[in-house]
């Protein structure tokens, strides 16, 4: 890998300063006390709460937790006693993560358009979103210098053609997930990448796809949602962030945005002004899954910005 | 009527002011030299232009020119020569309208809620909406109290059940409209007015009514907005004010707002502060009913803000 | 007091259903355990908490928290007990309150314009701000009429000449509190009232007086702020809602928020298009003091929205 | 210079398009039918106007007005021409200007930090804002790597230490100069430029330079503005595009934007969430000033969007 940009604060670093720091998430079926448990376990660990935000979502009686903790869950066994003692004072059914800060390795696939990959570039080189961007994978090769720039690899995987049987998808599929894999990502980054991907694909990834729609869903879903937007004659424009599932522009949504327009805006000029808020977005939930933000309840995201 | 809010200004005296002044409105085909033409016509007859806007849909190849100017076309007469003039330099189709600035006549429908009939009353109380709001009518009795504060007529017209046949639909929008015609309204607005209008109730009065609908269209069209939001999981909420036509949440798009919201929000948290947005986005739209300032084409409205 | 506005929900029946519910507020300086602590006086007295904040000033080493409590802080001594169990586990130096939830009482002070008086209204008569509004009390009597539509009593206290001494002045502050103190407020709320209070009536209202000033202080502090912002030719105007202190438009801020304007906007312009950011910041501001969602900390504010 | 990114649309071929177009700036003092006049010139010479606005400052009692005009203006003796027409019907002190449209020169100057630059070595490299970055020049050696992947030449003028007398300023700015003057950029564009330029600099580049300050000005002019913010306990953060003149940070306005931000927002993390509007109005200032839509009169810009 190239050098990272002169100037930029240094990833690693920054990773190491954080690194004896953690995070403990839970979710449970809601009952009273719950934070008086959970803090008394930290507490019993001389663990320094810095921040901590919970929900009680009251319809679906659901709880969710998440703390910053500052110091002392930095091994693995420290984390796997933190997770067994939390677990001894929840209710049945609870989840419990503890992750340690810092940089995650992400993948990030793209097709044509540069404006998201450049922004996550840019964010990741100067250290500015906590990942390392291990691998861009491109159903085209246009992405290639952009991304070579940055000192990232950069492996274009052919597409079949649009009519394709199911077997050349999957055929294809299967090669793109070997070009993956080497990477371990811990997030698969949709960058405007413009193939849909099988059920299979997106459950052997689920709830760590995360894809830009360039709409505020649920209006315009599917293809060409600038001139969908266009020919409705809607006043604002938007983009969607959320996870990938097996239904297309269904999966639970992290964050989204819109812009004004007015008569004047044809659908190319909505494409071009609306990318900045695509790329706004895409980096904003991108920053929530790494910094461990992030709830999937059924269809919706709890979030703990 | 009675006595406006003391220490408003009065929109009588403000339609005095600008009672000299006109507003010249013009589409059609486009062609070259369409501004040259119009503003030679104008100036030919001494009328300085104050402001104009124009737009050439390049795709429709149509073109639409607004301009306020400020004296001269205070008598019918002089607006109708101005029209014959404009006509005769214009192609085939143009279509033109010379209108006096000034307060126009409103009848507002409502149901249950009173914030978007609440706002509307207090603009026009203090003079900041160029109407006069001559009555509102309900299909429920909730509002008279609000209403009659203000001074302005309030009539109950009970709507038949939900289950009614067509018949008693329409012998009740019979009634509806023989409570407004005597009040001669330019626009109908219908503020959080909770029933379908018949097709041929809607055409009698095509261009002419305005809608609220409390989410930001196409997303969430029909029943419950809030609830289907909630649902989806959305990280916005909005509303939409369009012109109604035989397509329920279809017609064009006036204006449109949206605010944040979060997983906090319970669809009657959403309620609650999407009313602030609902009240804003349909008072804006009125205004620029009020003011001439909106063309519709096709399904999609043209707005010189 | 004339009736309710009908249709709308009762503020009072509102605040009966709220009556056993509570408001626990806590800010102390900062210590590992605070949390576990409160939460577990709650817990031992069988208080499930609904909703919980906390914040803690890392610079300040301060720490602020806020819960909303179910049931069973109804009475003043149940009150009074929960308030010496906390003060029992937390540090020297902590305050502690406990509110019931419910409809408080305010009077608003206004001179001549009419919009931010008339939202405040419009929300309280509705129910949709808890709180009743018992007087509106003015240096002129412009808004009578507009505040006694809603059955709300006004009071106009003429005031001095601009040029009067301190005496006059504080003659005029006397009448005043006279014309208030009978209506017992928790909060004054200044809905643009255009004189500048003395440093005495100040200091006895402390932390209870809520003013609007329509700019995104601390640009444009001031006299004129839309004349101000028209000189300088920004592209955003705003509107503060800020707790009144000695030091004119220098008081912590609660809400802010702005609107985008153009060169098209001479100063008259920006009134009317402020007039909406203003009354939605002010009414912001107020639910927040209404609901305890505001601490003061130095200059600064702790807002838990 | 290196390859463009690869898959971006090419900057010189969309300046190649639109070549033999142009747009047409006029000001001057107000009269009746200037319009008229104005399209009169371009009608007799077969200008097809695809776009045009104006706008008369009724207190200033002046006149601005821009078109993009379709064809015919491609060559300097058919501007020359034209501009000749239009001063023969135009009153005097008219300024009048016709440019082409295309790709124009510009030099970037920097310090520390990348993110302003990032933004735009990314949107030209796409082609999307239609300039060429001929360099950069920073006082500072940190930004080199950034720029040099983008294949654009980077100059290391380092600056005399703060305290450095007249002289000493001077001189390092004779040296700034001689770096920029072979590359004839059109504007140049301060991203996060940190030092101040004398009032000769200033002369001589006026009304082409742009600088980013990241503060919704006139709010906390100088130095550390995120610092003032936290502060003051402002509840929104901005960013301010303006021309620079020899009164630090009180040159005209192009462009603002704010964010929300609330207690939890220490200076550090206002300065981090504050990036992205930064970057975005920044960009949005230059695309406005490449694309010939900013008049200046006096403190304050027209902006014709």
């Amino acid at each position: 890998m190239a050098d990272p940009v002169p100037g930029a604060a240094d990833p690693a670093a920054r990773a190491a300063t954080a690194a004896d720091s953690g995070i403990v998430l839970v979710d449970c079926p809601d009952e009273v006390g719950l934070i008086h448990r959970i803090t008394g376990v930290l507490f019993a660990r001389r663990l320094n709460i810095e921040n901590n935000q919970e929900f009680v979502d009251t319809a679906a009686r659901h709880f969710f937790f998440r703390a910053e903790v500052a110091a002392g869950v930095a091994g693995p066994a420290a984390a796997a006693g933190l997770v067994e003692d939390l677990n001894a004072v929840l209710p049945a059914g609870a989840r419990v993560r503890v992750t340690r800060g810092g940089v995650r390795p992400i993948v990030i696939m793209g097709s044509l358009e540069p404006h998201c990959l450049g922004e996550l570039l840019l964010l990741a080189a100067s250290g500015d979103l906590p990942c390392t961007i291990r691998a861009v994978v491109g159903n085209h090769d246009r992405l290639r210098g952009l991304t070579e720039r940055f000192g990232v690899p950069f492996h274009h995987v052919a597409a079949p053609a649009a009519g394709a049987d199911d077997a050349a998808r999957l055929a294809h599929e299967a090669i793109l997930e070997r070009a993956i894999m080497p990477h371990a990502p811990d997030y698969l980054v949709l960058a405007r990448y413009m193939r849909v991907l099988s059920a299979g694909f997106v459950d052997r990834w689920a709830g760590r796809i995360v894809n830009i729609h360039h709409s505020f869903l649920p209006a315009f879903a599917g293809a060409a949602p600038y001139r969908q937007a266009f020919v409705r004659g809607v006043k604002l424009i938007g983009a969607t962030a959320h996870f990938v599932t097996r239904d297309l522009d269904e999966g639970p949504i992290i964050a989204q945005d819109v812009i004004p327009v007015d008569h004047g805006f044809t659908p190319e000029r909505m494409a071009r002004a609306g990318r900045d808020v695509e790329k706004l977005v895409l980096a904003r939930a991108v920053r929530l899954l790494l910094e461990e933000r992030v709830f999937v309840h059924g269809r919706r995201t709890i979030v703990f910005a």
